[in-house]
């Protein structure tokens, strides 16, 4: 399988629930005015928290300083994994399952925090530039590793790059078990062609900008709904992740999901804000979904992970996450 | 003919050019989300110096005060005349030419002030709350006056209110006339199904939000261009005033005009900002036009004045402005 480095420089922000609407301007020019931006990577996940917001350099200049804006310090670059017909796996898993044991797990073990963001299309694992050698150096047996640049893929040999791994003597230590939440709501993952984005553009505005109730408690426990929505524009291709709510006020014929239409459930990683330097959070729950081999997206936010499901199969997921709180396999 | 007080109670603001994208969050719910306020009277003009906003109180209260915006202290009422079939006038002319000998002549020796906003479908003469009983007794003899009240339209007698009017031996000054200036645009006045609205909502959001070019000099001479762009959403009628230029931004088939599909030249009355408190600034123009038959629309900003006048007419009245200034008539 291949590797792409691809050629973003990307920041992770958050913004206030109650400061969105400072920020409205910079925000519908990056989701709707493609002419006056060179912004290539966008992508804004309300969660009950805040507004998460990952986009690239050129992006990142539209958003004004302010008390607002929590910025994570780190440049961070998203890799995406393309199969190109030799791939040794036989899953039919989709999403970050297929690359549990290939990309997460080695880069677990050596200690590389990855940022997830799951779309429609593919899913992107976002390590901080200054691992990327490290990154390098792990993946280079199981990939062939290409660099983006200025269009073009550029093959990259481990040995080109400083060996930063980890000794391998050093003991790693044992990632906590993070609490999870399983709401009730239903979500769809989505997608629609970017010329056509104009005709949601009112109803994602309202969705967005304006359905934020100022009653709405920020503390979500697990049998109750979980707002969750997310929007990418990456490279041209537009993903949309909502509550079958929120989907029903979209009109129907733009939005598309894939043929069988399935719905997901949540598992919501964090029982209080995870940061960004632990290891291995998506690791502890994306490895035992690929040993069930049940598909997942994941996303992750600035203050918790998300894993979308299949609702098929979120009674086996509930099952597998209390043995593995009991040190049970699945 | 009857004349009609609207029951909305209006607001004049100004927001600084720099000033806009604060309030890009309130606006684009005002112009675009009708189920999220109850604002009733909305209309948004775009001039070099601002961009004015006239409001009623429902739609005043999402303004948050801010170095940026400035307030009219007065609470405004809109007139509106319909002629119900028994016109004395002969006139063909449109606009504020049919209401200038009837309406706002009369009102400018009474010293009423008056703040004109023409649309589309009809023209809105406002005055001031605390005028009222002046406007009533001044217009009473030429017009069926009715306030509408809860939807309902209650005649009203010049008997009913106090008399207002000043002393007929008080002397009325002669107003000043002001400089004009005749830009090269040509304008469109159109119109839209409200329920299109949100079909041109990007590219509306686009030119109104986002075209405000750094470099673009606020002073206007009379060869060069005048950015002008009016919107009103007034009793869930879409009225729009634009120049050719921004026309053809939008998409051809939702935006409509008259069959003739005429293209009006502006005439912006004042040298330096007009205030709102002399009287017979309209009265100088559309005394003139009416006399020639000449139509007109009539905005008025917060700075300044704005006639809209036939192509066809420009040279016209052209000649008529300059034999005003020599001190001779039509």
């Amino acid at each position: 399988m291949d590797l792409h480095i691809l050629d973003h420089r990307l920041r992770v922000t958050s913004i206030s629930r109650g400061g969105l609407q400072h920020y409205t301007h910079p925000l519908i020019k990056l989701i709707f005015l493609r002419n006056r931006t060179r912004c290539k990577f966008f992508s804004l996940t309300e969660t009950p928290e805040n507004y998460t917001v990952v986009l690239d350099e050129e992006g990142f200049k539209d958003l004004p300083p302010s008390e607002h804006l929590q910025v994570e310090c780190s440049t961070w670059l998203p890799l995406n994994v393309v199969s190109n017909g030799n791939a040794s796996s036989s899953s039919q898993a989709v999403g970050v399952t297929k690359i549990a044991k290939s990309v997460i797990a080695p880069l677990a073990e050596q200690h590389v925090s990855v940022f997830m963001l799951s779309t429609y299309q593919t899913d992107f694992i976002l390590v901080r530039e200054k691992d990327l050698s490290v990154v390098i150096h792990t993946l280079a047996e199981e990939f062939n590793i290409f660099q983006e640049v200025d269009g073009e893929s550029v093959p990259v040999h481990s040995q080109d790059v400083n060996n930063g791994l980890q000794g391998n003597g050093r003991e790693v230590p044992r990632s906590t078990l993070h609490p999870v939440l399983i709401p009730a709501n239903q979500y769809c993952v989505m997608s629609l062609d970017p010329d056509t984005l104009p005709g949601i553009a009112t109803t994602l505005i309202d969705v967005l900008f304006y359905s934020n109730s100022p009653k709405e408690d920020a503390n979500v426990t697990a049998d109750l709904e979980c707002k969750f929505f997310s929007f990418s524009l990456i490279d041209g291709y537009v993903s949309l992740v909502m509550d079958t709510e929120a989907q029903r006020q979209f009109p129907a014929d733009l939005l598309f999901t894939s043929s069988s239409g399935e719905l997901w459930r949540m598992v919501r990683i964090g029982g209080h804000p995870l940061g960004f330097d632990e290891c291995g959070i998506v690791a502890q729950i994306s490895q035992p979904l690929a040993d069930c081999d049940i598909s997942a997206y994941y996303i992750s936010t600035f203050s918790f992970d998300h894993a979308l499901v299949p609702e098929e199969d979120i009674a086996r997921v509930t099952d597998m996450l209390q043995d593995q709180r009991k040190g049970v396999g699945c």
